[in-house]
């Protein structure tokens, strides 16, 4: 079985940062031919492929984000969507269908481009005082237009916790209602001001859970554009394995055996689901902790 | 010597998120006497320790926000403040010298009252539509009051890198043009869009000192409340030490020995500047990172 990359990560494109702020650079890169990131709202057109165009195929007026530079010094664009197509929704279905057309390294190039014009788009006026935002540094700032105020905004990224806990050798894993039938994963949520990753693991865990742990430790970190997250998953021990559920946050939780966990995995190499449960997707940094937790044994 | 702990880490009060969503509960809460944190702008009040008072302090109408509940079940709260109060500035040497009378839990209390206030003086409009925005969930959101629109927004936190970079036995430092006269610490940069931690680490390392880094490492998380940041903490390894300083970012970096290390620490300790440079305060995460890296050896 070969190992899974985590989707999202793994972009070949150069940030080539320092041609942010330069636009003179960004107007020539334009010029001499960018290519401009085909999407229909933020869903991705997909021909055998992520589809670029040229620039001239953006709306009159549109603006224009800067992706990157590729291998060859090309730099890639899209354009900032209307506010009514920068929509927040988890991915679809049909969505992890035209993703699975794709590369790893073009899913991860959509990914960012999806993060980066979704942010454009809900970010059309200014937070501190209400007037127009435009865009800034090749899309990687919109600044007030208001000579008064002139905040600069940047992109926004949040960091969400998500973490196997493990009590002799049975891990915790929950159901939110969303989920599919049958579908557990490992608890999540977003980490607050005046936290540390290890302190919102635990926080989390106590209040959807009821489960007090020790010895939080980080495996990986995956960003997650839906719309704009970043996942730092980790995995945590528990002393006493008595449950008390939020049941606002999960519809269940329960603590499997590693033969269940990996019975479930196994399956959903096949597309099946488990005899238990049924493991979260290899597209989620979820089902990389589930495997980590398995080849740790 | 005593170890410091994790500056604005720590906090002792209980978040009790379920409570956000219960406006009964909420008001019940301010009724039986809940406890306002007085604050000048965004800057902490200090007499022998943070000043609580009775929530009628508040200026008339203003927006409480809900920040936990201590030992005794009493709820804490902060008001939002004035837009031209929300600062963004880095803290100042005022600052840190208030905080120096408080205890490391008062701080971390503080910590997250200051990111969760500032937050709200500059957040008044809806950044989707430009329509005022208006205080939820005890705070944890403010709700887009057009009915058009009712965008939701959530408090902010930027995940921020900073790490360390060994070279046989040396360790990358850099300084920025604002650091005080000598003193060089962990490079750092905000974590983008479409980019996990690891390759943030990477490519702030390549953007700001043209180093190429291997086997990054996760080492620590620290809440930084100016304005809004997420420190995560990292160590990652060099094969070739040649240095490309992007001097935009960068005013100098530079490899330093254990020894230097060793000593600039142990002068700071002493309140003093090193020998070879100055130490970062055991107040920032990159002092923690420079601690561990000699205690590892
Ligand atoms: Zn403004
Ligand atoms: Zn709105």
């Amino acid at each position: 079985m070969t190992q899974p990359e985590m989707t999202f990560a793994g972009s070949p494109l150069d940030r080539a940062d320092a041609l942010r702020s330069d636009a003179q650079a960004l107007a020539a890169l334009q010029a001499q031919g960018g290519r401009l990131l085909a999407l229909q709202g933020l869903e991705p057109v997909v021909d055998g492929g992520l589809v670029w165009q040229s620039l001239d195929a953006a709306p009159e007026g549109a603006e224009l984000i800067f992706l990157g530079l590729d291998a060859e010094g090309q730099g890639h664009f899209v354009a900032a969507p209307r506010p009514e197509d920068a929509s927040t929704a988890p991915a679809s279905f049909d969505l992890w269908s035209a993703l699975s057309g794709l590369s790893h390294q073009e899913v991860a190039i959509y990914g960012a481009a999806r993060a980066l014009a979704g942010w454009h788009g809900r970010h059309r006026f200014c937070a501190r005082c209400g007037s127009p935002t435009r865009i800034a540094k090749g899309g990687w700032q919109r600044d007030c237009i208001s000579e008064a105020c002139a905040t600069p905004h940047f992109p926004r990224t949040d960091p969400v916790v998500i973490m196997t806990v493990e009590h002799e050798g049975r891990l915790l894993l929950g159901r939110q209602p969303r989920f599919p039938a049958g579908r557990y994963s490992a608890l999540a949520g977003f980490i607050e001001p005046g936290e540390t990753f290890e302190e919102a693991v635990a926080r989390e865990i106590r209040e959807e859970a009821g489960v007090t742990v020790r010895d939080v430790r980080y495996v990986a970190s995956q960003p997650w554009p839906f719309p704009s997250s970043l996942m730092i998953a980790g995995h945590a021990y528990a002393d006493d394995p008595a449950l008390n559920i939020d049941t606002n946050e999960l519809e269940d939780a329960r603590w499997f055996t590693r033969e269940q966990v990996a019975e479930a995995m196994e399956a959903r190499a096949r597309g099946e689901d488990g005899v238990a449960f049924s493991a979260p997707s290899p597209r989620a940094i979820a089902w990389h902790l589930l495997d980590r937790w398995l080849r740790a044994a």
